[in-house]
């Protein structure tokens, strides 16, 4: 599989100017961090899902530079041969922390912190950001989608419109966690466990002399399980009569129709009356076509009876915001033990970042175990916890907010220490039951698609105060 | 490289059954026609670059279904022994004709042709989508991008917002073939020739004790091609002064700067004043900020003293407009060695396809050489030409023009014969070269970004008098 390819090389050049910088400058073993966030939920949506996390612990595993990957490098005639040689000698030693996959998350917070040899830890951005903000955006709008199916299934029909063939492979498996009950791309069923199915193109009903035919055959061939594509020719006067009546010669065990095109709430409505007036009650009805969480939201609310959505190009590549703007950047330095915050200044206030080494808890309701706020922490402070625990927002310190009745969870887990592998990876159905969990645990009024309510995260007092602190420095 | 990946299985899963529906009703060798075409240009643009090709043709010759993956089909407890026999001993056997990569093309026109035994031809169906969709949504919107640059070159900078690892190689491929000079994307450099290049992200100068001493360590080592990241502090209060007291004290062959955020028209006309104020007329400008066609033509028209452009996230995910819609569907059948045309019926007009297995010629101007029309014909018909050749809007067939003083060129090439590669692969290079001559052949006025004059694709008598027969016959 995909997996199996070296993508070491697959990082920005100047992942590999700096690397050889720092090793030009004496500097390769500082030991950095940095923090993998996003600034802006997609849609702006209630809350974003992290995804992706699988895949870059597999990269960082498999991280080799080969001789070709150095033959190459050095015709470029500008990284020393003692770089080249390091390359050749390249062992991992870094310290990982994330955000499971799965687990609602908001700007600002570390979904990924790296710390290690600034050799190591700047060169691992490109590929932690371009794996973590592929599938984050994919389950994030899987999520959406799922969300306006209530409770229907969602099959993932995208392979054919996605960015290449990752796009549709881990697209798949993000729409998978994101909620989706299984995906057309065989590979993706076969490699990682996303039920895969489909039944018929347009092309199987023209390649018969009639429909009747051509559902006849699919019938004898597929007796357990028979989705008949209804609208080559014409829903209501040919697809559907059509079927009905080899469902009725054919008896199989598990009968549907599919609908790709056309008014798919009126043409629902009808099929439905048309299959219970023959006793097919049973059968059971999909629909396919251009499909998204507002359409969706829009055709249950008129009424459309569907029993499940097939979704594409919509899905597969978050078409209404098709950028999941995730960023790597340095938050501390340090040296002889000790951390030395870093931050990013910025006229653009959104884009100034948190300092230092940092952890994340999620505070929930004793009696309803929901999410009241998350708090970001610095590394060493003690986890939230008391009865009058104050929140405050930190762009608008006034508003502040005593909690009590409430337990923080420490949401990041570590992944590698010195470069050895210290996380029990979960399964992929582990990941997606864990993920409508916690999708379950957020309030009500954060899943809306528009303007939803705004959740609280929060900076301890400590990093606000740090915060503050560098910035007064800058101007200074 | 990901090309090395059997990707075989990568194919939706009702490639499958009906693979394995028309293996047991007898229909496998049953010759089929498919056509690969799209429906309406991304960003309503005035045309669409084709790109992909190079990869359908690999994807085809590495076609091969090993014993995990039969394994895989049995445990599905749906296919037949037999056809599981098949797949082991698959062999390809079709033609294919397709348009070469880099071509402007057009709605319904058929970029790809596909013929063979039907359990064959419609398999391919994923891959050939996939590839095509993939590559020529980037080329399309790479040329745009490019065309609002009027000469400067643009650099795709784009993996850590791409869909995935493929979208990321192969994305930085599309955008080179539809204009840019050159990727950030190692991998993309190395495997297939995209120029390279990248020089250092703002950590390189947060790690070092100030900005001076980052700009001069970099300075230091990279002394040929020194471009310095200005917007990490304040732009033009420490980084362009920064960067010319080192430019002074190290007189790098080349220089440049970089900015990366706040507004870059005002930023660049001010550091351009800055750097001739200090002789260094030399030292080039490169804007990399969440840029596209249109924000690129607004701030070059203000004036933006701009060198050369790092475009991101929207083009490596065309966020304008994500998705490229093309369809593979059946054009006829064979029975005897006589094509019997098939045709898409559908509610919406603009879903009825081509029937037939056909061509398509470009009319070229004698005197100019620009493109004046394309005609899709049947096959077997003769080229269009001649001193009257009439040509008529298939959708207003009122509206004709004759044509004289033309030259007609087949657009499409036989790519496979049989199963057996017959066609001389172009190098990336020559692709490039080639896109840009064919751009520079088609009207100015086809080029603008809003509203752009429509593009003549006519039928030849003979394949409109079909297609409006098969509607006659379809309704009767």
């Amino acid at each position: 599989m995909i997996e199996k390819v070296n993508m070491t090389m697959l990082t920005d050049f100047y992942e590999i100017t700096m690397a050889n910088g720092y090793f030009e400058s004496g500097m390769k073993d500082e030991i950095a961090y940095f923090d993998m966030f996003f600034r802006v939920i997609p849609d702006k949506g209630g809350f974003a899902i992290t995804a992706g996390l699988e895949q870059v612990i597999r990269y960082m595993q498999s991280l080799k530079f080969t001789e070709e990957d150095l033959e190459y490098l050095r015709a470029k005639d500008c990284f020393s041969e003692g770089f080249l040689d390091y390359l050749r000698n390249f062992h991992f030693e870094c310290d990982v922390w994330a955000i499971p996959e799965g687990t609602p998350v908001f700007p600002y917070e570390p979904i990924v912190t790296v710390r290690g040899p600034v050799i190591q830890a700047q060169f691992l951005e490109t590929m932690v950001l371009l794996l973590i903000n592929h599938q984050s955006l994919i389950a994030t709008k899987a999520s959406r989608i799922v969300r306006a199916a209530k409770g229907r299934p969602v099959m993932e029909f995208g392979t054919r419109r996605a960015h290449g063939p990752s796009a549709a492979i881990y697209g798949a498996r993000a729409a998978y966690i994101g909620g989706c009950s299984g995906t057309a791309c065989t590979i993706s069923d076969r490699d990682m466990g996303v039920t895969g199915l489909g039944t018929m193109a347009h092309s199987w009903v023209q390649m018969f002399p009639s429909e009747y035919e051509a559902f006849k055959a699919y019938a004898s061939i597929y007796p357990d399980n028979c989705v008949l594509l209804v609208d080559t020719y014409n829903v209501l006067k040919s697809g559907i009569p059509t079927a009905i009546k080899v469902f009725q010669e054919m008896k199989p065990e598990k009968m549907g129709i599919r609908i790709d095109s056309g008014d798919v709430s009126y043409l629902t409505k009808k099929a439905r009356a048309m299959l219970d007036a023959e006793g097919l009650q049973d059968c059971s009805i999909v629909i396919s076509n251009s499909l998204d969480e507002y359409i969706i939201q829009d055709i249950l609310l008129e009424g459309a009876c569907i029993d499940s959505f097939g979704v594409g190009e919509r899905m597969i590549t978050a078409k209404s915001d098709p950028v999941f703007g995730g960023v790597y950047k340095l938050a501390a330095l340090e040296k002889d033990g000790v951390i030395i915050p870093k931050m990013k200044i910025s006229e653009n206030i959104e884009k100034i970042t948190n300092p230092g080494f940092k952890n994340l808890y999620r505070l929930f309701d004793k009696d309803t175990h929901h999410a009241i706020a998350d708090v970001i922490t610095l590394d060493g402070e003690a986890a939230p916890e008391g009865d009058a625990y104050e929140i405050f927002d930190p762009q608008a310190v006034w508003k502040r907010k005593k909690l009590n009745n409430f337990y923080a969870k420490n949401l990041r887990q570590q992944i590698f220490r010195h470069g050895e592998l210290v996380y029990d990876m979960p399964s992929l159905e582990e990941i997606k039951e864990y993920c409508a969990g916690q999708i379950a645990g957020m309030w009500e009024e954060m899943r809306r698609f528009e303007n939803p309510q705004t959740y609280y995260v929060d900076l301890s007092p400590k990093l606000w105060s740090l915060k503050n602190e560098l910035l007064h420095d800058h101007n200074a």
